[in-house]
């Protein structure tokens, strides 16, 4: 799927982002590359790539090297906008979103929300799951009534603090 | 764990769902039943039963019957309230959520919407995951470092029409 | 269908209706009646009597005494609460609707909406579709690969005044 | 119609979308085609079109490609803008929808909502109406008193999973 | 129209008012009249007594005892709640109103709002139009495609104070 | 009053309009012309002149003509921005609004506005007033305690349709 | 002015205030007393007299005595509401404010907000002027031409602290 | 204070604002002048000339002249933006306001403002306090234990209209 | 200081907690006891207490038996309330909080909350400070100045997992 | 960790900041310096200096210079900027923080502000802790659990005034 990609830099999620970030996405692109052999290349998972490309996730010098090697943007533009000296500020456009597929990652929470607290506690008692401590993943698993997305958080649990 | 349990029936989250949800909740905690206790005695997994007991779910006369016999609930009292001529109003409580636990979700979806989209479309092309032909699922997972929770969202992919 | 239902009238959304729509669902519920068979008996479309119901729309007195004659309500209590005096407040509940059905239909609106208002403008310039002199119909389209859900605004178009 | 358009490419509902939708409608204007032209010409129904004008729909390259020979755009500006690795962010402009138009059909939801999830429970039992499985239709009713809208909304329904 | 009225005294817009207000309109279905003749009985336009009977505007006491006997409710109960030492806290329902006959009024100021402001400031200059020092008036204009409301807000003008 | 004139165009309410707006306003100013003298000249009511201006009214191709002719405006501007491939966007500006004489509009309808749907009610039935088929009026009445602004709604009442 | 007065005490500002509130104002109502006669019998100006009963300001165990005393309520009830152990929870209703008098005050920090920022600035430096260690008053100046309101908030200025 | 002043002419307040406004502030500082110092070259009191600095009130063309003077702006300017044309829109920024000194304004109206409503129906009876015939003033007030701010509204009361 | 305390139980910030965090509060009143005494009788620090009491803490059947015994609350009701089987739904009433000393804490946030982020990345790298592993304290610290409030938050840092 | 950094200035937060702080920034990282050994160039603390940073503090044309000289910025671009004339308008960014970290800070407030509210009143009396008069820190604890951050607010008690 090589193919030219020109993002609108001034929307919707881009506007808040260093603006590398739009490189990146056209770099991919151009490259015809997955988010997977991205992440092969530079010693992450899939997900965890594709949280780095829109700024919710923060590389090494040595990652954004490879990076920058591996989609011919120049390493300096790549470290002086994402690197050691820039943090990401989390979180990504407006809530509830509209977008439908964000949006029912949304409801997931809405529906489930209360339910899942029920189940966390009972097993695990007063605390919460970590979304810091935590790995996502996005998986394919094909079904014959239909492909189906197996989406998984894998946090820590923290038990509340008394003192 | 079996110990009186006596809810603020008109507090959030209780407030707008069937009163019989409270005493769902109160009879569980009596009894010492886990929601996986309860499942297995009504044929379904523990995080629908718990989006049961919340009224994000909606069981069968069979399965009604089956719940009023383990917690001793009337059974007209469960077929009046959440039986066949019901139906759930989902979704619970004001957003963003307040609960640091219920928070937490939330925030996955801020913090990582955006990635897990980009993935679902690099991987099934257009379309969303859907939240109502999807399989929740809450699980303790062992760990030295410090249990942690997976926690799983199997939902079919659903391609855009195009029409 | 015929069963016993019993609404929690202070939850969304009948906290904000005339008490008696509580009691409409109810008798309608027990005495297992559609909507359709009950628009039969009073000369409406299913359609219409789901927002009578629902405090959405205005019968006469003597739709009202119908209504009571076959579902063994007081005229009375009917003429009292949604009679000739009382007038809708009509909109149910917040918005965006967390409930995933009503949302789909809110979602309908963000998708698609301007598009359709573009259609609107090619086809018949300037104004909009009245949501008044409007007819709503929800049918069922048996189809193999799963039934479908047809719904229906035939609204009349409405041209800006220009003074 | 044909006849010049220059839009606002940083007001509502453009600055979100990519830029090239400005074009595409501009382009449109000038050729004096309706979206029902266009639609027979790529083959897709005139609603589908004005949802891909509008960036609430994705093209394949095929498609893009005659679009971009009927209305005189470079087809390489089509790939990189909407093309294989563009995704649309779906949703436009902010909620509640300050145009009349707009509004009305945010007012069906507000008014109909819930006696339409009542008849679609009715009928069809727990679950959704899909807006992704779903066609949209726009047509002209000619009638004496005044023209007509029907708005149709065709899509699929789907049961709750119960797991 | 005299027939007997219920009105639900905990939904809107009666919940946050003196509850005599659900009385006085309970009395005036009851007695049949119309805000004109009550008007008429106590001495005001009926579009003020309306905005009387939903606590927005406030009588003298000599106002209020000839109510009473209009409508045969005790003055002292009309005095205790709206008499001389209570004072309106106007304002009702929540905003954008979702009734749709609130709504097109809400809408006016939508649409027309800036153009009425570049004319006031046209004819006037600087400053407002009182809505304190102003008369509402609703009246019925027949036409033959379609009776029309007349509706009129005579306010004062009220120029910026420089000093 | 002919004086020059130069406005914000990135700032409410201009930034969501097409930009020909602007020079409307401006071109209106240096000629020292009032919308009545513009509305003369095309053949409308000085409210509908000033709603043209803030765009919220569409104009035909002739009436682009003359304003282009009476304001020195090329009338390609006019044709390719409002003219006939163009529809308004209607609505202006984030509510409830913050500057006084658009407040005290909007102040209107939260205090009388359930008043005068009570009156509606009582005098037509069930239905709305159109704020389509309206005409607004905005007139001077010298007072000899002040001058008074006297703010019309002509609008056609539509009836529920009940199907 | 002595006469009955019948607050709802479940609508706003009472609901979330301490009951003996309501209390307080239908006592001072029947007693036909000022706030200035209260302020002088307890040794409070009028002003902070009436935050005091609108739960806003905080009474000692002797001014609870007198206040009860000239009132009539028992000190053991004004005690135990708004005693010792009762902290303010300060703060009265929704924002933006309905009210148009609660409104108007609104109006001034939205309208005159930043300049009185700015001369605060200019006169004392960068800091900003204390709500907690501050007066209010509110006097009546007769002026011929209609009186005026006098409102006076005459509050330390506290300097930004640098560390 | 005579030192260069250069704002962020795209940030709040200034964003929405005439851009002259930046330089006559910018202008102010250059020229080490307060506002009462201005005030009495163009006649007016300091406060409302910070008004129209922040665009919150409208000058005559001779108290341009006499500011364009002042400040070496060309009068053109200032009449092209500010002049006869020129109207505010009023209003400015976001509310709750995040800036602590505008914020303690907006805790007054919190915490004060019912007490202050309460106080004025006492003594003018049912009206309001106008913010449109309203003379502001801040003041500093030199106190031993800390200088005070005196911030003083002067508004005419209106009586509300019966009509 | 003991003495009676009533709260308004359905008022902020009960309404939403278990009720008999109220009866909590009024024995703690009612003994005299500071929450640092009832810490020390249960082995907790007095934050945590404060904490518990307003069911934003969980305690453990041991800790609920002494607290009723040193409160004469039957332990029956602590633990049907807040035994074993509840968990707290954390989170305390609106936001932007109104109370000034809530809305003090609220603003450290908006003031300082950014410069806080930029030297946690400093010193500790990308990650969180938690909220869940931490120790909150508030103590007294006497100045000649004026007494001031040390508000300490003792979190464990959370780095970001990359994975 | 001297680098070259490279900001979105027209993101948040830079966006309604004085632009200089985007530079100050820039070159804190290119020198390679810490807040904390600008602050003891400059007379602060590193929090403080963070503050100034991110335009929520006010320097004086002394520390400015030093600013300058540590940095290699010119004087005369600090001082227009952000020097004499200027004053923060404080706060950054909306609310609730989607960012992880700042969200934390909110979440405190959420869950434990009413808890010390309770016991600075219990501690102090009725008033507030000042956060104008209070100095913040952050501090690094070595934990051989995982370090932790302590977070200290030190700010003075205001009693409210009683007049």
């Amino acid at each position: 799927m090589a193919q030219a990609l020109k993002l609108n830099s001034t929307a919707e999620p881009y506007a808040d982002l260093p603006q590398i970030c739009v490189q990146l996405q056209e770099a991919k692109a151009k490259k015809g590359l997955t988010f997977d052999a991205i992440g092969k290349a530079i010693g992450h998972d899939e997900a965890w790539v594709a949280a780095l490309f829109f700024g919710q996730a923060k590389a090494t010098s040595e990652e954004l090297a490879k990076l920058g090697d591996l989609l011919d943007i120049p390493a300096a533009s790549l470290t002086a906008e994402i690197g050691e000296n820039w943090f990401p500020r989390r979180g990504l456009g407006p809530v509830p979103p509209q977008d439908p597929l964000l949006y029912r990652l949304y409801e997931g929470v809405l529906v489930y929300g209360t339910p899942i607290k029920a189940l966390i506690h009972e097993k695990f008692g007063d605390g919460i799951m970590s979304m810091i401590d935590c790995k996502v993943s996005v998986q394919k698993k094909p079904d014959p009534k239909g492909d189906r997305v197996l989406l998984t958080f894998d946090g820590k649990f923290l038990p509340y603090l008394r003192w």
